[in-house]
C-alpha cells in the first residue's frame, strides 16, 4: 500500500477500504508515514469528509492503536459521559456520584483544561490530597467499592489519536466532523464503558457554534458508538453562556457541592439531572423521565452528596472541604463588578468569559502549565436576570499578579446589561 | 504572521494578501515553516484554488527566491519556449536554431526527462561532447555569437519552487492549476527572457488530459506572463499520440535533424513551424502567418540546419553526427513490430508508449539516474496511416538487458491496428 495512493483516493472523493484506513493509522503511528503526507490526507478529509463506514474504521483503528481497557471486572454495565467542552462545565462532579448513588457504576476518565475550557481533573485537584493519577487497579477498586471514580487517563490509550491530533492542531485540520468524532470516540471506546452519553455543547462558548454542526457531530458519534456495540446517546446542550455561576476550579467544586446539597437550583441543576437521567436510562434503569425522578430523589435524600464525599475520601481528599468551603485555598485578590445601569444581564461571547477566567490564572494556554485553583469568575447575576444600577453582577478571584480592573472591564464588555426596553 | 492563520484563510476560501504569500514562500524556503503546515496550505489550494492576483504573487515570490537572470546583455528581445511535456517532443531542437537563424536570440534552458516524458538536455547529450552545463557567461557568449544555446539550469534559480515542488510530488498536490502555472512561470520569469511561448500539451500522453484543463492552465500562465511584463502567448497542442516518429534520445535528435533538412514533413514539422512562427511573432517579426513563411524559408534555404550545426559545435559537440547518424552510439538490441492484420494504426494510450521507451532504457524513473541514449521507439507507421498485414509498424531499440519481446507486446496493446470497417 502507498500513502500517495490513499491521499489521491481521498482527494478525489473515493471511499477508502478498511484495510487502507487500518494501514495508514498503523504506519503513521509507527513513524513510517511523514507528517506532510498525513496532513495531505487530513486536509483532504476536511474537504471531502468520510463516509459512516470510513469514520467507524478510523475510530476503531485509533482505539486499537494502544491499550484497550477491560472494565468487565467492575460490572457488566458501566456508564461514561463525555462533554465536548465549554465554560463552567462542572457536570461530571454532580453526575458521577448521583448516578453511582443509584447503583450504576461510573468509572470516569477526564481531562485537563486548555484555553478557554476547564478540565474536571484540574477542578478535583483543587481539593487538597485528591489523587487523579490512580493505577488501573486502584481506579477499579474505588469504582467497585464507591461506585464512581474520576481520574486522568490511565494506561497508554489511543497513541494514534494523540499523534494525529497533535498534527491536526498545527495544520488547521481540527474542525472536521469525522475527525473530531473519531478522535473523541476512539478514546471513549478504548476506555471500555458499555454505555456512553455524549453532551455536545453548542454556542459561542463551545467548539460547535451552531445547532446544525452540533447535531451532525452528535449523530456521527452516536452512530460510531452504536456500530461499535456500545449503548450510546447524545444531548445537544446550550453553551451560548457559561454553565451555572462559577468558572474556575475550586469555585466550580463548590457550585457542584451546592447543587448536590439541593441548595443551588436553576439551569445547571436541571442539566445535571437531565444528564444523570440519560446515563441511568442508557444503563437500563428506566425511561429518561423515570430516571430523572430517581436522580432528583437521590439529591433530595442526600444520597448523591454522600456519594460525592465518599469518592473524595476514596481518592485521598478530605470531604470536609465540601462542608466548609473556607478549607479550599483562598484567592489573594478579589475584584467585584457592579452594574453601571439597570437592565437585563446578557452574555454576547461565552468563550470570552472563559478567557477572562484564564487571564485570572484559572486555566492554561499551553499543555502541562500550572494553574491557580483558587482563581476564576463567580456570576452573582445570571444571564436573563434583571439587575438594578449599583448591584453586584460578578466577582473575579485571582492569586496571580494581574490587572484585575482591566480584566474586569473586559468581562463587562461581554457580560453586559441590556436596556429592558430593548428586550 | 502565523502559518496557521494563512492555512485557515485558504481553507475557508478567503483571499491571501501579497504580504502573506511573500511571507510564506520566504519562510518555507528558509526552513521556518514545517512540511506539514505547507502541505496543509497546498492541499487547501488544490480544493479552493487561488485568485489571479494570488497566483501572480506566488509566482513572483518564487521567482525572486533565488537568482534572477539578466539577459539584457545578450539582446533587448530574447525568446523562450516551454512545453508542459509529452512523448517524443523534440521541438526545441528544431525551433531554437530556426528562430535564431532569423535573427531572434533564443537563450534556452531545458530540463531532463523523468517518467514517461523525455528531456531536451538528455536528447542533446546523445551527441558526444555536447556540453549542457555551461556557466552563465559561456551560455551568454554562445547565444551572442550563434544566436541560440540550449543548456541545463544555470545559477540557483527558484529554490522556493524546487522545495515546494518536491513536497507537492509526495503529497499528491501537483495537479492544481495555480500551483502548476506558478511553478512553471516562476522558472520562466527567473530565466529572464522578454518573450515566452507556452506549448500546453493536451491528451493521454500529457499532464493535462482534456482540452478544458489545458485551456485553463494556458490562460493562467499567459496572464501571469503578461502581468509580469513579459510578452507571452500559448498554444494548446495534441498529445493523444506521440509527436513525430521517434521517442528516445538520439532517435529524436535524428528526427529533428531530418526535419531541419526538410526531409521529414508531417505533423511534427507543421508543429515546429507553428511554434517557430509564434516565437518570431512574439519577438516582433510580424504576424504568425508572415513568420510561418519566414520559418519555412529558413528550413528550405538550409539556414536553420546550419544554425543547428553551429550550435552543436559551439557547445562542444561534433556537427558531423547530424550528417552521418551512424556516429551516434548504436543500440545493442533491435526488435521489430509487424502488423498481424491490415487496418488503420491507432494509439489508445500515448503515455504508455512513453513508458515503453522508458522500459527500453531511454528514460529514468528517479531523478539523476543514468539513461541509455541509443534506446527508444521508432514509429515506422504513424497513427491514422493504413497498414497491410505483415508490414513493419515500429522498431524498438535498447542496449540494456530487457525482455524486448514482452515490451513489444505491451507496445502492440496500445499502438493498435483498427479494422477499417470500423473507422
Amino acid at each position: 500500500m502507498q500513502m500517495y495512493d490513499i491521499i489521491c483516493k481521498k482527494k478525489t472523493n473515493k471511499e477508502l477500504s478498511t484495510e487502507e484506513i487500518n494501514w495508514l493509522v498503523k504506519e503513521f503511528t509507527a513513524g513510517n508515514i511523514s507528517d506532510a503526507q498525513m496532513t495531505a490526507f487530513l486536509m483532504a478529509v476536511y474537504f471531502n469528509s468520510m463516509t459512516e463506514r470510513e469514520t467507524l474504521d478510523l475510530t476503531l483503528a485509533m482505539e486499537h492503536s494502544g491499550d484497550v481497557l477491560d472494565l468487565s471486572s467492575i460490572d457488566k454495565i458501566t456508564v461514561d459521559k463525555h462533554s465536548t467542552g465549554g465554560v463552567g462545565d462542572k457536570t461530571t462532579l454532580f453526575i458521577a456520584p448521583t448516578v453511582a448513588s443509584l447503583g450504576v457504576k461510573v468509572p470516569k476518565m477526564s481531562g485537563r483544561g486548555l484555553g478557554h475550557t476547564g478540565g474536571t481533573i484540574d477542578k478535583l485537584e483543587s481539593i487538597e490530597g485528591f489523587n487523579t493519577s490512580l493505577s488501573f487497579d486502584e481506579f477499579s477498586d474505588v469504582v467497585k467499592s464507591v461506585g464512581c471514580a474520576v481520574v486522568g487517563q490511565t494506561g497508554k490509550l489511543t497513541p494514534a489519536d494523540k499523534k494525529i491530533y497533535a498534527l491536526r492542531d498545527v495544520t488547521a485540520t481540527v474542525d472536521s466532523i469525522p475527525l473530531i468524532a473519531s478522535s473523541i470516540m476512539s478514546k471513549k471506546l478504548a476506555t471500555g464503558n458499555s454505555c456512553i452519553l455524549l453532551d455536545v455543547k453548542c454556542g459561542s462558548g463551545a467548539f460547535m457554534k451552531d445547532k446544525e454542526s452540533a447535531k451532525a457531530l452528535a449523530d456521527t458519534m452516536v452512530k460510531i458508538g452504536n456500530n461499535a456495540g456500545r449503548n450510546c446517546a447524545a444531548l445537544i446542550t446550550d453553551m451560548t453562556k457559561p454553565l451555572g455561576r462559577a468558572i474556575g476550579n475550586s469555585l466550580e467544586v463548590i457550585e457542584a457541592a451546592e447543587a448536590l446539597k439541593g441548595k443551588e437550583k436553576g439551569e445547571f441543576f436541571d442539566l445535571c439531572i437531565e444528564l444523570s437521567a440519560n446515563m441511568l436510562s442508557l444503563a437500563g434503569k428506566g425511561t429518561p423521565e423515570e430516571c430523572a425522578v430517581m436522580a432528583k430523589e437521590a439529591v433530595e435524600s442526600g444520597k448523591a452528596f454522600n456519594k460525592f464525599k465518599e469518592m473524595i475520601s476514596a481518592q485521598g481528599g478530605s470531604p470536609e472541604v465540601v462542608e466548609d468551603y473556607k478549607l479550599f485555598k483562598q484567592p489573594k485578590f478579589i475584584h467585584e463588578v457592579y452594574a453601571d445601569k439597570s437592565g437585563i444581564v446578557t452574555c454576547n461571547d461565552c468563550e470570552a468569559i472563559g478567557l477572562v477566567s484564564l487571564s485570572l490564572g484559572a486555566g492554561r494556554t499551553v499543555k502541562d502549565a500550572p494553574i491557580d485553583h483558587s482563581a476564576g469568575v463567580y456570576l452573582d447575576k445570571l444571564c436573563g436576570e434583571r439587575v438594578e444600577k449599583g448591584e453586584k453582577i460578578a466577582t473575579l478571584y485571582s492569586s496571580i499578579d494581574c490587572d484585575m480592573a482591566k480584566i474586569g472591564e473586559r468581562f463587562s464588555s461581554v457580560y453586559q446589561i441590556t436596556d429592558t426596553n430593548l428586550v
